[in-house]
């Protein structure tokens, strides 16, 4: 299992109260989540079983890595040889075997992914298996049986041990660099990908933190009109040329060894005009009701509520397009994400949950302008962690 | 179907020997080769079909882009709403129900992918279906026939019509300013991620081209002993501060609209000594021996063998770790991309074919000279596509 006992005896209990005898998982956070290790080609397996014992698989080449940070038995293969042309499912299935056949699960309940879920990329390729993890089970065991298991890894996400934390916190200490450095570049005559890549470089020369190993990011820039089409659920930045009095919205996904965060700040490219200024009041009214709620035992769709109320009473509510939040730090940007700060939300916050808090207004053909901070839940309130 | 009907006449073809009624994709490379669009969430389905209709279901955020680019028959979906919570399985089930339904496939074969693939990543999160396309087209056709189609979709992927390459140009040609703009700047006393920051930021700055709507890349410097660890199947840049006299590698992996690029050159920060000229001197000759005998209709293995026989020569066999190439375009880093540049490759050369050329020298402790070219197989020859 992964160094943070913590998580360990999570998820332990959490199998145990499924009656499932092991979880088996390939995607990289999945993996993250199980081991400790976040896997950078995605081509890992990760096997928790109820007893607590943890193995992962994983190419040779990344035994280094994920030695550093999982306690999880390592178990490794090698996907290419100079000596023959093989597949990934050909070199994977043998040692894959090999692992799982030493674990007595010949009839056991095996929990594995059955649904779309949202992922967040690991590096420039990764790998898909596409329904073969069932295969390869049932080729090893063909009289286990497998269950859907995806209720049970995006419920273990959303509410994040400390050691999970620090990681996060990690990450957006990086982005901050990012905002802290770039915000007094925008201005007029510029276009979105120069802003863009200021930011961009910031983040990117200040490098990995002295704990961080794998830090990415992205930043976006919209600005104008194409502000207004933030309200999607992905970021874009393109080539206009941003000009006096436009919104400027920086969009940022940054990540610290497979945490990441989500953060928004909209700025004005010159000073602010009276429109723009009564839409941030109402933003930074929307945002301070939002984080008044927050705290363990709250139902998430009251924070939305709070929100969404304020942007109404301001003649706002139709301009907020989107929900208040969503869970965020095992992906970047999942709509889905536990807890849903939603206006149906059936979640219930819980300490140690993280997500964002993304108060927006959007004027299709005049422009959009949020602000989203990743907070988390306290033992009596929260913490907004992005405080820049 | 998309809009590059050679892209469109293969495929029908291609679905007619293999003797399938239709494919059905969910990778974002998957849905680009299929219908020209290159999702950005992922969570995205294609439909071809041996008589070439095309139909693609995408969230409405997408349409926009989608439109600019297919001319498949698009049909959207809400993934989310104010109105109700819900997960992506269920957003998308309805909408494909009521698109595959309409194509008369109720008994067909239909070709779905059924192994692990190396897929590019298209935003910072997207979608993985784990295996419920098989499950969705059972929902809605119980008596269509499922069968892999993983071989036809990665040997699709091969050989790239003219308008494919051309995208492919359009990301080398941004990944040229990177390289052009900041190999000056490499020196001892930098730090390995300043470096990469500045490739980075000189390809963030030139942004998109005026024909490429999303403009991608990822730059890696690895310095010294890091250098030598580049036979790995990743790169990844360090915080190691560069000495004089080391061996810097800089890795590119660029994308314009979904088509990649493989590019790496190796640099001495000041002046080369003896035994890295000479490695240089083995490389350059590896490299002509192995562009000398590209052509169509020749086996990858003789390609390989050509430029290892060289690397040998020199006393370098062992040093030279992997294959001398495979595959790029729809991926940017895949070992098993065809055609396989492998000692034992069974792959055949043929027009159109994109793939790289690496010949490579690795010491561990010491360092690592790579020179990666992005290469085509042209009517009678090779043309190198990253001559700078």
């Amino acid at each position: 299992m992964q160094g943070d006992p913590e998580r360990r005896n999570r998820l332990t209990r959490a199998l145990g109260a499924a009656g499932l005898d092991a979880i088996l998982c390939s995607s990289a956070s999945d993996v993250l989540l199980c081991t400790g290790y976040w896997p950078v080609m995605a081509m890992s397996l990760s096997i928790v079983t109820s007893q607590g014992e943890a193995h992962v698989l994983l190419p040779e080449d990344e035994y280094e890595l994920a030695h550093a940070r999982t306690s999880a038995c390592i178990k490794t293969y090698k996907p290419n040889s100079l000596d023959r042309v093989t597949d990934l499912m050909t070199s994977i299935s043998a040692p894959f075997a090999g692992v799982i056949s030493s674990l007595g699960l010949a009839r056991a309940t095996i929990g594995i992914r059955t649904k779309l879920s949202v992922q967040p990329e690991s590096y420039v390729v990764s790998t898909n298996f596409h329904g073969s993890v069932g295969t390869l089970i049932s080729s090893s065991l063909p009289k286990a049986r497998l269950v859907a298991c995806d209720n049970l890894l995006d419920t273990q996400k959303a509410a994040k041990t400390p050691a999970e934390l620090s990681h996060i916190q990690s990450s957006i200490l990086a982005a901050g660099q990012g905002f802290g450095v770039a915000a007094s570049s925008i201005r007029s005559g510029l276009r979105e990908h120069h802003v863009a890549s200021k930011f961009q470089s910031a983040f990117d020369y200040a490098g990995d933190g002295a704990d961080v190993e794998r830090s990415y990011g992205s930043f976006y820039c919209m600005s104008g009109p194409n502000s207004a089409k933030a309200a999607a659920a992905y970021a874009r930045t393109r080539q206009r040329m941003i000009e006096h009095g436009d919104l400027v919205m920086i969009h940022a996904n940054t990540c610290a060894d497979g945490f990441w965060t989500d953060i928004t700040r909209t700025y004005t490219a010159g000073e602010a005009t009276a429109r723009q200024q009564a839409i941030r009041v109402a933003i930074d009214e929307a945002r301070a009701a939002a984080l008044s709620k927050i705290k363990p035992g709250v139902e998430a769709k009251v924070v939305d509520h709070a929100a969404r109320s304020v942007m109404k009473s301001h003649g706002l509510g139709d301009a907020f397009k989107h929900a208040t939040g969503h869970g965020v730090g095992y992906a970047a940007a999942n709509a889905n994400g536990i807890p849903r700060i939603h206006p149906c939300s059936p979640d219930k916050l819980e300490e140690g949950m993280t997500f964002n808090i993304e108060p927006a207004a959007y004027f299709e053909g005049y422009g959009g302008m949020r602000h989203c901070d990743v907070v988390a839940v306290t033992s009596n309130g929260c913490k907004v962690l992005t405080e820049f």
